[in-house]
């Protein structure tokens, strides 16, 4: 396992053996370590000093059911701070078939124009046929322009023509190349559909600054990863399985998606709503996850309520959303993507909302940022609540790049700032998922205060046993919830993945590992690892600049009240302040 | 002398006497004061929390020369730190006579729309005539429209027309009833031109927020403010006004006002040129004060390069700048407008820059914030450089409420983000002045560590002994400079009144103030008043979360040299944490 550094300013890749430090370390906590070390933490995100990685988490390469994620990392044009935002598909599969244990993006083009950059066992290559210049270049004798401004869906494709049906490949849209702060980095599912979006944080800027509009790792020739161990692994692996195939929530999940969210979050009252105005949707019944399973069953044709983005994901909480024609029209269609640019801009047909994700994922952009912006912009009269054909206007702004589109797609901060709109839902410069904070107030403990910014990946509260809206208490429940998200994103497992391991007991984490690398770690590895990464990333946001003021919800959220439950958020500083402690 | 309490949100008016502490402070120290005092640094810049302070320094309210300045305050919508941006003009005189220490406005009005605040000794009167509402309301007999979105011009000329010609207005723009963060609060100078604007970190916006169209300054029948004692009072008049006028920088401002820094800076290689790619601008000679005042002479008819903006001004450094048709195209024309304005954006005339500046000072706004930002739009191609013709449309794309006028009128950090332009001259989200800080480092050192964010007028150290090319001793320079500044905009002293008062020996200062209030402070008065509102304004920003990270020019100045003397911004990390250790 290596450590591949491909320099896009002298367009070189070196391959070196990962220093002793970062040898334990996988995924988002080698990002943090990898970042920590070798950026400056006040740099220009979208400038030369910033570094773009690629890690896959320790357990990825075996298909071990949702533990094969890619995690990718920077400083964040959003955030001002540390990110990482990981994603589904194939990318972290061939990367680590690839033997590549970090992949590090360093400096940015001498001149302007954008590369694909191909990853193999022989090295790297730059194809240099995706120019920004107008005419082609001398002895250029494709298409100069190539797939510049192309859309995901139609640059996947072309891809997927030109290097083979086989490669994993991790992509821009309009949004990266346009350096757009709500931009993510797409990767290919199993299907070959560029849906896996690693999407928080404006990742996909940061890639467009480096002039990639896609890297393409292809591991042709190349074996499994080893194991030190194999009929230990085998072991552990069928233990994992079975509990996790067992977890009743692993049902929900295949059957409803992650849209069974809808219906729980209108019951707690935390369905973002107009805005977050309020924490229940009148319409909430028809964008549930009851109502989507029965259409995509009714719809028949490409329409199926279940799907793996992942080889050999059990789970498969997944869905292919056809239309009435039974032709698709986005795969999958996610709780968040419904919750912010469903309920939040007061919008209750799927289908509606399945066409504006499509244009956001074609876009190269984050739902939950452009959803919260739209949320906004709709607060200040650019659309009217549930007028979905406005806000695919509003998407086709940023598609044409007009300064209108660009505000929106520079995320939901920029919008409020651009339009003096106060009710801005974001943390740390970064919108919030669906979960209303004040009526599920451990979530707005994690929004506050992770190094991520606002996002329930980092720590989602809203299974533990507790009352959401009683302030006391919830500032523990977000750090079990972060330790242990940070944990599993260095492991490259799924938030789903948890199930499993809950069950089997964390040992299995333990022997996976130990079977894997021939080491011998604890059963307190999780929580270890989770630390660990947490600690690397808030010392990278110290370093930038950040202090405890911005551990904190956005003021309006603690003094105007959120119907049904008129909560508003009060967990108490002193318990924000505590969180790290441990 | 009393504070003067409004609240927007009941509308009504409270007198209390200035509390203990409050007593010995003045202007700029008062005003953070008050801030800290009451008002949450982490609050939202538009929202309730927030207040807007009023305070005339010390000296003010018997026509002292250069000495009659209003200082305004309030947390920044720009810089989300501390704010103070004072102005020349009647509203300090008018407060004093009132018999006002302090103004605070607080709250948010309960319905949207725009008042006319005006204060007496009657007391307070909001006039309902500004609606935002596009029906008459009932019972009003008005134009309900009112001053809404009009000029700053023809606003003032409006309420001069109704509430008299002897009253002082402060008031706003149409970019601070958008709310714009480049928006400032403009007065009244001697002859009723609303030109004396209160320009930075975006106070216009946090009025617009309070709903005040204007606040009209009403001191009929009011006594001059007392002084204990007259003898010894006038007695330091006299050495203060022979030392100023015996003083040859006096002279200097007088015949070329401020655009004599047009060849000083040009000669030091600190005329930012082109959006600060350069240090020499080969259009200087016709942009220069010298060719301003030939012109002006050349030219009669209202024209006038020598010009007082408030009563008693000795030093007189405005001008009114006329057309060759002998009306005015904008009073006055200063050099941080001819350098952000002209140099910056590679315009060569100064007609065009009068012009654009007329425009700029209409809609309320910062002509350095305003002037940079076109910059920074110039550098995305939305401009051509020297395209006088275009920046008049870019302005009237701020005049229409369009998406890019919005983004440019949130000023420099707004633009380079929304275009994805790294080269932003800004500190703590705010534009540098027209002094480069890689030329002049001192002056680099006062942008990068100043409460205020960048701006020359927290210490500018251009005529410092020093070479301004070596990084050693910047430091020492420019805390001196910090110092003296926020003492005299604590007195109410414009930066040229400090010619007077440095050759007059400090003493002049105590006499002045322990003659005008029988206090017995000791000659280190200007120190001690500087330190301990830079004190006060550090603490705020502490607590709003700024951290050493925010005290450092942006990363580009460090590594990008500099035409014409190829110089990097190299002052010491150690030396910037060290200028407030005195």
């Amino acid at each position: 396992m290596q450590i591949w550094r491909v320099n896009v300013g002298q367009r070189n890749l070196t391959r070196e053996p990962a220093p002793e430090s970062w040898s334990r370390l996988g995924g988002r906590g080698l990002s943090a370590r990898i970042l920590l070390d070798e950026v400056d933490p006040s740099c220009d995100p979208l400038g030369a000093g910033n570094k773009l990685i690629f890690a896959p988490g320790l357990l990825v390469g075996h298909m071990l059911s949702s533990c094969d994620r890619i995690s990718i990392g920077g400083k964040s044009p959003l955030t001002g701070g540390i990110k990482e935002a990981n994603a589904g598909g194939t990318t972290g599969l061939q990367m680590a078939y690839l033997g590549i244990r970090a992949l590090i993006i360093e400096d940015i083009p001498a001149e302007p124009g954008f590369w694909v950059l191909h990853l193999s066992k022989q090295g790297a290559r730059f194809e240099q046929t995706f120019r920004a210049c107008p005419e082609p270049a001398e002895g250029v004798s494709e298409d100069p322009k190539g797939l510049i401004g192309l859309g995901v869906y139609e640059t996947a494709s072309k891809l997927l023509e030109k290097y083979g049906q086989k490669v994993a490949i991790a992509l821009i849209g309009p949004g990266g190349e346009m350096k757009l702060s709500a931009a993510g980095i797409q990767n290919l599912d199993k299907d070959k559909v560029p849906s896996r979006i690693a999407a928080r944080g404006g990742l996909g800027a940061v890639m467009g600054s480096k002039g990639l509009k896609a890297v393409v790792f292809d591991a042709a020739g190349c074996p499994k990863p080893p194991i030190a161990n194999p009929e230990a692994y085998r072991e552990a692996q069928k233990v994992y399985n079975k509990a996790l195939l067992d977890h009743p929530q692993t049902h929900t999940y295949r059957d409803y998606g992650t849209a069974a969210m809808v219906q729980m979050c209108q019951t707690f009252g935390s369905l973002p709503t107009r805005n977050f105005s309020a924490g229940q949707f009148e319409g909430a019944d028809a964008i549930s996850g009851e109502h989507l399973r029965e259409l995509l069953l009714g719809r028949g044709g490409v329409s199926n309520p279940t799907h793996a983005c992942m080889p050999g994901c059990t789970i498969r909480c997944s869905n292919v959303f056809g239309g009435e024609d039974g032709k698709v029209i986005v795969s999958p269609l996610e709780y968040e993507s419904i919750g912010l640019m469903g309920s939040n801009l007061g919008i209750d047909s799927l289908d509606a909302i399945a066409r504006l994700n499509w244009q956001v994922n074609d876009l190269g952009l984050d739902s939950i940022e452009v959803g919260a912006a739209l949320g906004v912009a709709a607060e200040a009269g650019q659309m009217g609540w549930g007028d979905a054909a406005r806000a695919l206007e509003l998407l086709d702004e940023i598609r044409r790049n007009t300064p209108l589109g660009r505000v929106l797609a520079n995320g939901a901060v920029s919008t409020g700032k651009h339009f003096g709109i106060q009710r801005v839902p974001a943390v740390k410069g970064q919108a919030m998922s669906a979960y209303e904070p004040r009526a599920i107030k451990g979530t707005g403990v994690t929004y506050a205060t992770s190094p991520q910014g606002a996002d329930h990946t980092a720590g989602l509260t809203i299974r533990a046993r507790i009352n959401h809206l009683d302030p006391k208490g919830q500032a523990d429940v977000s750090r079990t919830a972060q330790i242990n998200m940070a944990g599993y994103d260095s492991l490259g497992a799924c938030l789903f993945a948890g199930f499993g391991f809950a069950v089997a007991s964390v040992e299995t984490i333990a022997s996976l590992l130990n079977a894997r690398y021939g080491w011998n770690v604890g059963t307190d590895i999780l929580q270890a690892l989770g630390k660990e990464t947490l600690k690397l990333e808030r010392e990278f946001n110290r370093r930038a600049g950040f202090t405890a003021k911005d551990d904190r919800l956005p003021e309006w959220m603690t003094r105007e009240p959120l119907p049904p439950h008129n909560a508003v958020f009060d967990v108490a500083e002193e318990d924000l302040d505590g969180v790290f402690d441990w």
